[in-house]
């Protein structure tokens, strides 16, 4: 295989436009005010060790939280170091604090030393080794940015602990966890030490993972949950738990990279089809069902009850972007790309501040009321409405902080002769080929620009996206029709250039396949790469009442009035509301009206209010 | 209040049609097999009170199974004496065996006799009242039919321990039922036997419910759970485990026509109107979860997980007829022509050997692959998909056997200084005002005559079916134009008439309030009375592929093919097969396509296959 890298978010400097606003709000905003609820709500004084004196009780995957919160703040130091100041010196207390309370032994984690210690490596669940993977990933990245290696002392003293108990003594009460994260980071632990030996260990979390005997399923009956089912030479489905199946897949493919494993490559490209054939929503969130948080078949794809956690979406990036390396196909592009402008953007409020953990493709208010008749353990897990600032699980606000901490890590490959650009964003890259600029203007209007000054590398490709059905290009104003092969357009560049892309941006509907039940007869609007919904506050109550034409897109119009991007309006039917329970079907009647539909992103930013993504077809 | 009866079925023979044919199979077959499973199941052996001998563990609810069967045998004996002999050779056998077991102090349940004696009266939802009211009315059944009171005297000592339990002492560990059923049964007794007290004691149990704090919820923290949630005076709305909702409402109807209680029927009233404007199935079943078996909200029908047990459709029967009794309201037998034709038909197999438990409104097999990724505990409950000829909770088996025995009770009402017709079923009524002889083709071509030679009332009335938009009339060959009010026709007959009445049956589509989430962008078919459905075994897999336009009703063609109704043929348009998982939605293509529909009742009657009623509209 060849194995290509993403130009790192360290090289890459995002510069003012669409994503830079929402990497600033997560950078000035969000970073800071899950800061403020993981103090009240005790995270931090977790790993401050200090149940004995303060009475809060540590909840046993609060160390991930924060680690994943100090990992944000290490890839901000990098661009930003004064305005991170505040944010390091908490991090430097919290490593003094982890320095002194790390036992002789190595062991670290805040729950199990305080509260449980008589369950240290005797429970599978309970997020031992996922607690220690988000550590290391923080204490890489500290290392990385700060120099300083005190975090990373403590957690590879704490690895030693791992390889002992798991590798060499196999003394622990199960062999795999059962909450995948480890495997991740002792591959990145491995890149960045060169210690063999964290390559080792990965390899042997990730092989033994439904290969033992040992492991007992998370779930009683299951074992797809924690993907137990196979082992990694035979994955072929997306199964289980979906954040848990996503890092499964994400250090799979670090391994694949690693050893050149075209075996374990090919396992990988069954379960991403498995995914995009069948087990995808629309926003590029995964997830069926709420009750075990987990992939379940091909088509069972509802709406009100979607599951599409935020982490799923970080989680997808993560999977999707490591197969980019391992092979040039576009589709990996066009997913993240789907995640990108729905599934991820919808995790945070537009001001920046709360979030959500499910990610709903409908919400209609009436059914919130429907459950008073039924007993409560049997009621419907249906999602919330509106985003929090913190949850008692609240993995997702520090994983969206330190997503968009590092998302100048997804724009372009560097694929050793040219680079690739794999997503539109706008921002300055200094690569070994030169310095690129991207300026774009891609979900606006479609068109992305494309310039360097010193590009030595002679060729470079672009994915194009899978929307777009007529490329315009003009390479330094002259109009150029450029070889495409594989959903890449390729151009021979000179060292100072302008590529100035059209990608045709419009308005279209899309169906689902007629095996989704839920959304047989209906259609999704999409302007490019976002998807559109219709909200309750400007379209009334009842959404499923609205039927719209296909034909509604001649007489569509776009108003540049919503956060950066456009609202549409479309003439539509509404069903008239009707008193009767049955009544004969030549008895409906409509009104004519014009529906206005906003990107889906931006929904539950105006209250509470009803929700629908797929809207019903009429003809 | 007026309250009037229905000519009881012991003076109404059934002639050949239609409904001969299904009282015929209840009788000839249906009833024969449940004996034969009941017995196999240890069911008769639970009241042979043998447990000690063979070790046949009976369930706390077997001696409710058993008496609805010998009611249904009571019931057959006044018609065929002969036919049933085998049948009430073993009613003796099993009154024999209770009069025998019976305790000194009138008790008598076999289970808790047998296993549980440590749990008389002390657990709400053991249904030993339950069985108490089913072995009552039975009891009362075999007196009438055979003149023998051994067995309503060994009940009429079980009543005396009631009374003195729950009335006197309130010695028992609750106060009303979980499961309602005691009370119509008292009621029935003290029309039978004319003692006051067993009035005092049904009135004493329908009005202390929730209406007393010594009664547990049955369903933890669910009031509605069994109808605790008000008390009969202010009753409002159907809430809770259906059947024992619709017993609960029977009862306190029979209630209000023994005390003339006015409120009690306006409080009914509004239940009523509860179950017609929400929360009825359009197969006139009800019970929107499987999980509780009960009512929900209005609005809440979905297809799928349609509960409807078999059971409601008995008891629906039961509570519109005794409605129908206190008020002259068309809409009382349209309720019960719905059930009819559609719930209660549904029930059995056209074989009469098996039955549903649930009537689901659709089934898609694929669906029942789909829980494998799930822990078995979260799975959706779906309902089976072929009829059983007995179940572990067999409660609807014997319970349709009984209703189809005394099917005469639901044709006619004597108002006193005329008759009512309130159901189109071939039959030959002995009537106070003379004998009536009805024949009809009603489902199958909207017609029926009615013909008296004898007839003193001067009037007649006849309920118009709901769907009726025509009448056409002739008396005595002559064609004439009757008065209709509130739903019915008036006609001044002669002693000697002959009264032919066509309805003007025709194929149409009905819609669903828009407020029901999954009905809409929906029709369902009915030609007169009877909902009909698709089937995959005449379709193909996934029903929701397909369109039918509502204007298809022009190009439909009719077979007289199907047990005695029509199949129906109708044009449509199906979606072909698409391997993407998303597409534009202009690249969705059609195979036009004829459909065929059945009656709902008789689906899942050639193999397991898909099925649907409510078909997407096209346009």
């Amino acid at each position: 295989m060849k194995i290509v890298d993403f130009i790192p978010f360290e090289s890459v400097t995002l510069t003012d436009g669409f994503w830079k606003d929402r990497f600033d709000l997560n950078k000035n905003v969000s970073l800071s005010n899950v800061r403020k609820r993981f103090e009240e709500s005790g995270r931090f004084d977790a790993l401050r060790f200090n149940y004995a004196a303060t009475g809060k009780k540590p909840h046993f995957f609060y160390d991930s939280d924060v680690a994943k919160w100090m990992e944000a703040v290490a890839y901000l130091l990098e661009q930003d170091p004064a305005g991170m100041r505040e944010h390091e010196n908490l991090c430097e207390e919290l490593i003094d604090c982890m320095e002194h309370a790390q036992r002789e032994d190595g062991y670290l984690n805040s729950e199990h030393q305080q509260i449980d210690p008589h369950l240290i490596f005797k429970n599978r669940d309970r997020h031992e080794l996922y607690c220690a993977g988000h550590l290391i990933e923080a204490a890489i990245a500290y290392h990385k940015t700060t120099g300083r290696d005190r975090f990373l002392k403590i957690m590879e003293r704490y690895c030693d602990l791992i390889e002992r108990v798991f590798l060499v003594e196999g003394s622990a009460e199960f062999m795999t966890p059962g909450h995948e994260e480890i495997e991740l980071a002792l591959i990145k632990l491995y890149r960045h030490t060169k210690k063999e030996k964290y390559l080792t260990m990965a390899r042997f979390f990730l092989e033994m993972r439904g290969n033992n005997e040992k492991d007992k399923p998370i779930y009683e009956d299951n074992l797809f949950g924690s993907q137990d089912d196979v082992d990694i030479r035979h994955l072929e489905h997306a199964n289980g738990h979906c954040v848990r199946a996503l890092y499964l897949y994400s250090g799979v493919a670090d391994l694949a990279a690693e050893t050149d494993d075209a075996l374990l490559f090919e396992n990988l490209e069954k379960v991403f089809s498995d995914i995009t054939n069948g087990k995808l929503y629309i926003t590029g969130g995964v997830g069926s069902t709420p009750t075990t948080e987990s992939f379940t078949v091909p088509y069972d794809l509802p709406n009100r009850t979607a599951y599409t956690e935020s982490c799923c979406a970080v989680a997808m990036m993560m999977f999707a972007s490591r197969m980019r390396k391992l092979s040039k196909q576009a589709k990996y592009g066009h997913l993240c790309e789907r995640v990108l402008y729905n599934a991820m953007l919808s995790s945070t409020s537009l001001d920046g501040k709360s979030f959500f953990y499910e990610n709903p493709l409908e919400i209609a208010l009436e059914e919130y009321g429907r459950e008073v008749a039924v007993p409560r353990r049997q009621h419907t897990r249906l999602p919330i409405t509106q985003r929090l600032e913190v949850f008692h699980c609240s993995c997702c606000p520090p994983n969206i902080n330190r997503f968009f901490a590092h998302l100048g890590d997804y724009i372009c490959v560097d694929e050793g002769d040219s680079l690739c650009i794999e997503q539109y964003i706008s921002a300055k890259l200094d690569t070994p080929h030169g310095s690129i600029i991207i300026d774009e203007e891609f979900a606006r209007n479609g068109k992305a620009r494309i310039t360097s000054t010193d590009y030595v590398a002679k060729t470079i490709s672009i994915r194009l996206p899978e929307w777009c059905k007529k490329l315009t290009a003009s390479l330094n104003g002259e109009h150029i029709t450029p070889a495409i092969r594989d959903g890449y357009a390729y151009f021979t560049v000179d060292e100072s250039f302008v590529l100035d892309l059209d990608f045709g941006i419009s308005l279209f509907f899309v169906s689902a396949n007629p095996c989704v039940r839920e959304n047989v007869g209906r259609m999704a609007l999409l302007r490019g790469p976002v998807v559109y919904c219709m909200e309750g506050v400007d379209n009334g109550k009842r959404l499923n009442r609205i039927e719209v034409s296909i034909d509604a897109l001649q007489d569509a119009t776009e108003s540049p009035d919503f956060h950066g991007l456009y609202s549409v309006s479309l003439p539509a039917l509404r069903l008239k509301e009707n008193q009767a329970l049955y009544f004969d079907a030549s008895d409906n009647t409509y009104d004519f009206v014009r529906i206005k539909c906003i990107p889906y992103f931006a929904f539950a930013n105006r209250g509470e209010s009803d929700m629908l993504v797929w809207m019903r077809r009429h003809k």
